[in-house]
């Protein structure tokens, strides 16, 4: 019997008129929304011949017990950014479940190993800015010391709205429990960029997610009047950090799937009768070869002072965040471009620049791979947020094949 | 005799200790500060033959009757920006004090002209963002409806603040009659720029004031994912107004005193994350030919179009504010360089930047020039504004030699 993809997009679609209003999805972690959100998924959990409890860090854990504790886990998130997409984390839960519902029912409510369904608990950090924290607790990389003292937009403490959860910020890392007997992780995710969609295609493997330098950089030049100052008087920072905004295209199209950003760049004074006396702007660098991102900071850098030199001004460096890159297992690699073959014809290859749960699980030393579905327009994190129905059928029925591959290969490598 | 510079600089200095704070001068107009600096400088004409009233826009005249009622006019304002400089505004009053004073003693109190003071309101515009106050109502380029709307950052209204201090808006425009009988109008003030002090030349005839352009330009191209966006799939709005903040260079040294100045980019969404969807920068543009200040706004905006399209976005030009050059009247350009070179030895000419009382004045068809002294690092509208005391004696030296010259080229032209 084939996998029913219909099932998981008419959940996607319930899920969207229970837990959407007029602005996106509003299933942001550790509200209301999303615990109405993860009851509602309970629910539809409950004639499945599963046991279900969550871990420490407040993942969800739903597990068919196998011939074999050997376990295939299949997961994404359930919470949103506020005012997100239907699909974003919800895609990946909802065809993991109707994947476990088909290998169940296939193998008669006992698998030849153990699959086990996880909802992570928040993927986004949208409320508190702590990305991927209950992946991480599991994975052993979380920062208790750090996160405890993170308040949302009204004051709200972490620590106090984990409380009201269920949850003791104390004892997450106990869910590094989680990870016995673990043997694979896999993903279905929608892209978040229109990689696939300019090659019209509608799935591709993902090769790992790329390590990121996040830094700021600070040109200091010299205030002065806009009228009273000669242009060769001038020590003008905006023009250091434009000649910056224009140098990080070359340093990034230089490799293959590297990406440069300032995202953010302020003037100050910021008037517009005083030339810049100070420019901040942020740097986001990314890629998956940990040598190419290192390569690329140094370039940055180096030529950052260059400019700042060449205008008189001074500029300084200060990282915001960084984080190594995180290649998938070749093997799932591998097995996941066989199954997006066999249901589609073409395989393409691509890293995630965004960052997902997959990485944690992958850098605890899980064999992982995620793949990725089309997105309309390459938009995420906004409620126009899309793909083709006929997409998701299939980006469904890959992802049932790359299971059972995944079963045959854990199987294969006791 | 000679005139007194040395008075001028004491009455300065008790000024600066009168008014200013440990931030700097803080004769805001239309505040008790200002009413108080005022005040003590009545008290200081008071042993002088002179007339004195306000005018309805809160001018403050002081007349030395002469032979004839033609006038030549000498004046500065006593405002201040908060956080101000001692010599910005106040140099050219005490100048103008003690040049008076000499003409007075000199003629035995009836000189052949008609000699004026004037302290104009509110050069600044500081308190409500409209410069050039009571010069306009003087010049009959006062903007009554468009100035009454204005609040202050306590949202007091302008024309409550003025009631307060004995000027009713609506009137302001009667100050037109003090124009009768004006034969010319001499100001002294500082360069509030580099241009002297590079050159090691203590001083300067003024041109006139530059023309001014200023607009927003509004770059838009497609917020994206800083991660998953390629570089080859971006409308980076940035990118377009980093390539504009470089060409304005070029564009501006094309002519020998032209300036074009970014002020102010912001970035929308700003985030570190995102790609920039938009992008606003101001510009200011200013010259004091009317032709090339034409040329560099046509220069601009054709190459804006040019990098909009480039990088895949749009963009869009608002004007904030503009105003037409004002060249100064070439005789007394003439008599200015030669009481400045009668006193130095060399005289530069420069045109201003900043805009001035004189430039409304010389708008209203009398003839005006400038003289600037040296400004010590270009800095004004700061408390380290200053300026060599010797260069302060050389220029109320020089300014009065020039008021001489002037009062006989009046007399010379009936």
């Amino acid at each position: 019997m084939a996998v029913d993809a219909q099932v998981a997009i008419d959940l996607l679609k319930e899920l969207r008129a229970l837990t959407a209003d007029e602005n996106g999805a509003q299933r942001v972690a550790w509200t209301a929304k999303w615990l109405e959100a993860r009851a509602w998924f309970q629910e539809k959990l409950g004639p499945l011949p599963v046991e279900h409890h969550l871990d420490a860090a407040g993942n969800s854990w739903t597990t068919l017990g196998g011939e074999s504790p050997k376990a295939l886990i299949l997961g994404s998130h359930l919470d949103s950014v506020p005012n997100g997409g239907w699909l974003d984390g919800a895609l990946g839960v909802m065809a993991a479940f109707v994947v476990l519902s088909r290998i169940s029912t296939a193998f008669g409510g006992k698998p030849p190993v153990t699959i086990r369904l996880v909802d992570w608990a928040d993927e986004e950090g949208a409320r508190f800015g702590r990305s991927l924290f209950g992946s991480s607790a599991f994975a052993g990389t979380h920062t208790i010391q750090a996160d405890r003292a993170r308040t949302d937009a009204n004051g709200i403490r972490l620590e106090d709205a984990l409380a009201k959860c269920g949850v003791s910020i104390a004892s997450i890392g106990e869910a590094q429990v989680e990870r016995s007997n673990a043997a694979a992780y896999l993903e279905l995710h929608i892209e978040q960029g229109p990689v696939l969609e300019k090659l019209d295609l509608p799935l591709g493997v993902v090769l790992g997610t790329k390590g990121v330098e996040r830094h700021v950089m600070t040109f200091h030049g010299q205030e002065a009047h806009s009228g009273s100052t000669p242009m060769s008087a001038r020590r003008d920072a905006l023009a250091a950090a434009a000649k910056m905004a224009l140098a990080i295209r070359p340093i990034a199209t230089r490799y293959p799937d590297a990406v440069c950003t300032i995202g953010s760049l302020k003037t100050f004074p910021g008037i517009v009768t005083a030339v810049v006396g100070r420019c901040e702007a942020t740097l986001d660098q990314r890629d998956l070869d940990a040598g190419v991102l290192a390569s690329m900071f140094a370039e940055a850098k180096r030529q950052s002072g260059e400019f700042a030199e060449e205008e008189g001004c001074t500029v300084e460096w200060s990282r915001i965040w960084n984080i190594a890159p995180e290649p998938f297992h070749p093997d799932l690699i591998r097995l996941c471009e066989e199954a997006i073959r066999e249901t589609t014809g073409q395989a393409h290859r691509l890293p995630s620049g965004p960052l997902h749960d997959a990485a944690e699980v992958s850098r605890s030393g899980i064999p992982t791979v995620m793949m990725f579905v089309q997105s309309l327009r390459g938009i995420s994190h906004n409620k126009i947020e899309d793909t083709r129905e006929d997409h998701l059928r299939l980006a469904i029925s890959a992802f049932d094949r790359l299971a059972s591959k995944t079963i045959a290969w854990i199987a294969a490598h006791p």
